[in-house]
């Protein structure tokens, strides 16, 4: 009866009230509101919208739904980074033991790939052992003896969240800017965060190719956590390439080791480092950006990241040799090298087919179920406006068999564009949101 | 996949082509479109509208969804009315044997009652014995026999507009009217009908409160009925209070066989004659509404029409005698006089109010699984603009104890207001709409 009412008044644009909510996921959680009826409100806030109390209000009743991580014991101040998603994006596995070795708590809650982009946690699992199912209290012991936990979404947070994300990308609704925002920001709350860092992607192979949608998820979410008393920065970087060298699970924590000892691209390494200097200001480490940097540029040189790293993935059951010898990590059973097939400037490196190529060789997800190969994918050794010679190689790739290094090579033609001119890539880092307002980096 | 795309493209406010609604509606059908996909689109087609052309895809893919009734085979016209549904209104009763008896076939498909509105399924089965759940089969070898059948809407017929009924009821959609035309046009044209009258309520108890939303479904369900080559005329008729005197399923079977034998309320009479005589000028029988008329009166007076009521219920497992002897019809355990508490002019009788006090009394239905006491509900002896004296008998209440006749009286003290001066209550039968446009009456 109640969940006729609030269908009917978001369906005519009303606003549902902060008790509605909280009844009616309390309802839905329980099966008492069934999945359509949910559906439907879901396509209503498609179109009718929500203004930012009421996504608070739906924000705080999905946190309600579920346990929290209580850290509020500890000395330290907790920071997490939060990203919309993207190709070749391992900064996680980078950024958290780096920030969590100068001194900030970081619980990382993270998800899977899924479609053409990839997830943190399928990385994770990448190196041999490496377990990231932890519940809320082994996440909670783990964070207060070295400072971080690198985890997914248990059904103890957000229960309400978790079975509104599946409805949401079967009804067409998922885009719904005040619905991503309250489901990110429910996750984020409930791990108890003095801080939030927010990577949101622009370019064409995000979730937001257009750079004004990304700038209102930005100004959302910033003032959802000013509600809830979490300060909150957000960071536009560019998804219109893949992010550093290596696509693909395995290959993409190889990197992410070589990135903690020093060794990483440096396109990767200016998007951590403008991340990891947000999260050591918020977390009170820092009193600059500038500071920030030479904190982290000693903790990679010093090897004190590398060694976090060692210590969260023995603490995960995973094979802490791998940061010293990444050999260790799963290998592909065929590999080979792309060459150019013409000279000419590197025109596009297009995410969204690296990301695809990535999916036909069998390192992701077009379903929740699917099960990934994590040997698999590619090394870009190129980046938009470089100056190529015929025949000189562009990318490895990384394939089951050699059927698989021809899909491989398909979409790595159809990703990799050469022209005559050089273009000029978005800027890595370019617009900086916080609650106050938005500037251009 | 299809159904994400379809659902994409409806949020969009892009129209959904006739071979995709076949597919889609083929998909929910047999359960490879869950429910909750159904739902989120009929949230969009809510919101985003559909144009004429794609209302009559969706009619004809509902329509597919199922088997028809074929009755070419007839020599006569086939001719049935539909009731956008009010309070008191047994014109169905009435208004197929009457036409039936006239020489028109009357394959007359009918609902249940739902919330205020009574069906006319539950009228009839108030006649000990009256079967309504006729199969397909034994609906036509009734027609080939006497004229015309009154029964139920089989699960052969449009399976998919079933489905979607009960979800548009769920999800707060069952007032779109291309949804609402599809759904009822879908079901009359499986029919196998030659024309139709549609009888659209207006006024506070009708689902169409506005004049000018009871217009746009007349427009778009001539429409439709053009494009099937099903003649459509559809009257606009007042529901600002209950039509005749009678409200309660077995209360309105015994009006109805009064009506039948000549000594129905003259509201219900003018409704009944306006809708009888557009179904005889269609099934060819009369060349004018006038004449129409007349063979009607006939029909009544010489006892043709009652004759052909006694037959139906006959044929359909019912008490034939009830027509001689109304008294054999099941009776309220209790009943009471409601007197007017002070004198003045009627001012109104609210056709919602009444509605609810059978409900009340437990008449009607809150949920479809909910059982109906044919017995109860009240007799109403007075319309808007009556004079009345304190202490007059206004109404009798018909209920199962006395707890229910003070739950009668607590109704009808809501529903009707006496004022100190006559109010003009609005036109019986004010509109008449056909595919080439609208008149006042």
């Amino acid at each position: 009866m109640l969940a006729h009412q609030l269908l009917e008044r978001k369906r005519d644009g009303g606003r549902i009230g902060p008790d509605e909510w909280n009844a009616f996921l309390r309802d839905f959680v329980s099966g008492a509101v069934p999945d359509y009826q949910m559906a439907a409100l879901l396509m209503a806030v498609y179109l009718r919208g929500m203004d930012r109390e009421e996504i608070a209000w739906l924000t705080e009743a999905m946190l309600g739904s579920g346990a929290t991580l209580d850290l509020s014991h500890l000395d330290v101040a907790r920071v997490d980074k939060h990203s919309s998603g993207g190709v070749g994006d391992k900064v996680s596995l980078v950024l958290a033991p780096l920030v969590a070795s100068l001194g900030v708590a970081v619980p990382m809650m993270s998800g899977r790939g899924l479609g053409h982009t990839g997830g943190t946690l399928d990385k994770l699992e990448a190196i041999p052992g490496m377990r990231t199912d932890l519940s809320l209290a082994q996440a909670r012991a783990q964070i207060e003896r070295i400072g971080c936990a690198l985890f997914g979404q248990t059904d103890e947070i957000a229960p309400a969240d978790r079975r509104m994300y599946a409805l949401r990308d079967a009804t067409g609704t998922a885009a719904s800017l005040p619905l991503l925002a309250a489901s990110i920001m429910s996750k984020k709350l409930a791990e108890g965060l003095t801080g939030l860092v927010l990577d949101i992607k622009r370019g064409s192979g995000s979730f937001f190719p257009e750079t004004e949608r990304a700038l209102q998820l930005a100004h959302i979410m910033t003032a959802l956590g000013e509600d809830h008393g979490c300060e909150v920065v957000a960071l536009i970087t560019a998804m219109d390439r893949p992010l550093g060298n290596a696509c693909g699970n395995a290959l993409e924590a190889e990197e992410a080791i070589h990135a903690l000892r020093g060794e990483g691209p440096s396109d990767l390494m200016e998007v951590t480092y403008a991340l990891g200097a947000e999260m050591l200001v918020l977390g009170d480490v820092a009193g600059s950006p500038s500071e920030a940097r030479r904190l982290m540029e000693v903790a990679i040189s010093a090897g004190s990241a590398a060694h976090r790293f060692q210590q969260i993935i023995e603490s995960q059951g995973g094979d802490p040799a791998v940061v010293d010898d990444p050999a260790r990590l799963p290998q592909a059973r065929a590999c080979e090298l792309y060459e150019a097939p013409r000279r000419g400037f590197i025109a596009a490196v297009e995410p969204r087919a690296i990301g695809e190529g990535v999916l036909a060789l069998g390192g992701g997800r077009r379903r929740p179920v699917d099960v990934v190969d994590p040997t698999v994918g590619f090394v870009i050794r190129v980046k938009p406006g470089d100056w190529v010679e015929r025949g000189e190689p562009l990318a490895t790739i990384f394939a089951r068999d050699d059927d698989g290094v021809r899909a491989g090579r398909a979409a790595l033609e159809t990703a990799i564009r050469i022209g005559d001119e050089a273009e000029h890539p978005i800027m890595l880092v370019s617009h900086r949101i916080t609650f106050t307002g938005a500037t251009r980096c």
